[in-house]
């Protein structure tokens, strides 16, 4: 068997690339190691930039996408018993986000493969990378493909990396003492804005996925077990964290998922070996305070696309030899944004009180100062360099 | 002896305060366990604010800092082999830096003060406070000064802020894994504006006092000992550090005066006790980076002197009870902005490659994107809230 990009994994990075190369004519097999079933109920982030949008709308994906996704103008800090709206209209006209949950995009996208007759291969076992530096191929559950190039999009914990030869990549890392408990809720969002809360008990986010679906975060300990955490504290947690301004009341009702995710800053450099492409979460992970993962992910397909369209056009190399490169400052500028939104809103070392002090000061600042609040928020719509 | 304000330390925030004061009609007396020759000598700071300088103006001792201190409406940010401008007339429009040394600052003040008869004591021995809960005064050489209110000037190391009752101030402070070594040399300097380098070898700053007269600082390690840099190895560090631009070339000659200044964050809460007032580095310290020591003790003492002036005029102790909450929140601004300029451009953990890129990226970032860097410039001018 035969292609000419083969794909690993059919999360969002790797079934939007293999979309952008069908309407450019370059074929691709995307393997998965899960069910289809899985892989569409996966929740995940839910923040889509406005380049997201327009990359998801520009490829003839977006039309769910628009019809159920929620735009934001402005997102709420909440600290110190008052709320502060940073306002995207004023801050960076134009610019917004769009509130739909990854696992949508990524059911759009299988429909979308499935119905121009794309090869999504699920439930594969014992995917390897082969022969990286020339004529590479795939091995999977007893079969072959080979391919010219090879993308790799399994995320963080998926073979692609682990394949590059040891000494190649450089990899840059930070972990955070804390993780967050994700929840899904069938309740209607208890605010029109997504509210980032600093607490002295721990960081909650207020977040939601439809006017019926909320989605909640709880800072918790690294080690936090999603045992411990039965409904009801849960609930009160998140009261105690979001119930803090005169006037609201969090809406409460069935949790319908709950997970930890650990928070993790990492990056690989180069993003590339030989014919293989690393893109999204195969590459770089942020902590999910910014909302920053999938759109990064996007943003590498979009680079990569025009890269393979470069090479498989016109023979030029050109673009893909800088595909690396040509990714990195935005992945280094997402990485620097994740990484200030998780300090100015996470309780760290409680015998710090002098960080804790600077912490309040900055966010008086953040939302006094329109400079500073446009850093937000240039950040939080996408930063264009 | 009696007077209305007895101030302890015949620095900037003293002897500004005692200037102030009298142009109120209030009668102080100022206490410097220095000799004159000492204070006037003694190199610090040199970068005013805008607000300072107002201030300066205003009581009618700016005119030789108006004559011989420089205007600057920027600052160069230096790093990666190029220099990016931080220009404060396009991004803060109207409001500037004058750079003039602390101790022209403190030579003018003295002769302000002299001239109009006010009394500076100078060497006085074994400063101590007593009764500051009520009918304050303080004890020197034998002697003993009544007062209504103390103000305690005497910075970091002084008497005035040991001498409150333990349990009552809170002390929030951070340390920094490295000193400055700081030298004035009699050379002209070697660029027009402020230039702040980040390189590989460690932070360094070229600043000036004047055409002829140049200020550098390098970061050390935290115990350096200014024995072990004699004046060839501080111009090749400098060298190495700055010379990082095409066409930059260092202008090295004699250096006068070489020291090496601790990096520390420190503040109390409150700045006060009964009757006993804290100004300037008595109350807070920070590090040198965002050159703000200097100005924060002159917006404390405008504070202060509003205060004794409603106190002593119409008996009203409001503003005096809310003295300390009517500084801290510029105070924390300036520790944010200091530790920010601080953790920006110097080396840290040479282990910790993530947090190396972290700062390139925020540096890229500081220097490309106009609300950063008007983050930075309406900080450095003085953030008015």
């Amino acid at each position: 068997m035969r292609t000419q990009v083969g794909i690993i994994g059919a999360g969002p990075a790797g079934l939007l690339l293999s979309h952008l190369l069908h309407l450019r004519g370059i074929s691709s097999v995307v393997l998965e190691r899960r069910s289809r079933d899985y892989v569409e109920r996966r929740v995940r982030a839910g923040v889509l930039e406005q380049g997201t949008v327009d990359t998801l709308v520009e490829a003839g994906v977006g039309g769910r996408m628009l019809r159920e996704g929620l735009p934001h103008h402005g997102i709420e800090l909440r600290y110190g018993g008052a709320g502060h709206r940073v306002p995207f209209e004023k801050l960076v006209p134009g610019r917004a986000i769009t509130v739909y949950g990854q696992q949508e995009v990524v059911k759009d996208l299988i429909a979308a493969r499935l119905e121009a007759g794309g090869d999504i291969r699920f439930e594969v076992e014992d995917v390897a990378l082969h022969s990286l530096e020339d004529r590479p191929y795939l091995t999977f559950g007893g079969e072959r493909l080979d391919c010219d190039v090879i993308a790799g999009c399994d995320g963080f914990h998926g073979v692609s990396r682990p394949a590059v030869p040891e000494g190649v990549l450089t990899a840059y890392e930070r972990e955070y003492p804390f993780a967050w408990l994700g929840i899904l809720a069938n309740v209607a969002p208890s605010s029109e804005e997504l509210i980032y809360a600093r607490n002295e008990r721990g960081f909650a986010l207020h977040s939601m996925r439809s006017p019926t679906v909320s989605r909640f975060y709880l800072q918790v300990p690294p080690d936090a077990d999603v045992e411990d955490w039965p409904d009801g504290r849960v609930w009160d947690e998140l009261k105690a964290r979001l119930e803090t301004v005169p006037g609201f009341t969090l809406t409460t009702g069935e949790i319908v998922e709950k997970g930890v995710t650990p928070m993790r800053s990492f990056v690989v450099e180069p993003m590339q070996y030989g014919r293989l492409y690393l893109a999204g979460d195969a590459a770089h992970i942020v902590p999910p305070t910014g909302a920053k993962g999938l759109n990064l992910a996007v943003a590498d397909v979009r680079v990569l696309t025009e890269a393979l369209a470069a090479y498989f056009e016109d023979g030029s190399a050109e673009l893909l030899d800088g595909y690396s490169a040509a990714c990195l400052k935005r992945v280094w500028r997402a990485q620097h944004f994740s990484w200030w939104m998780t300090t100015l809103l996470h309780t760290f070392d409680s015998d710090d009180a002098y960080g804790r002090r600077l912490q309040l000061s900055y966010l008086d600042y953040v939302t006094s100062s329109e400079a500073a609040a446009t850093t937000l928020a240039e950040n939080y719509v996408g930063y264009e360099w």
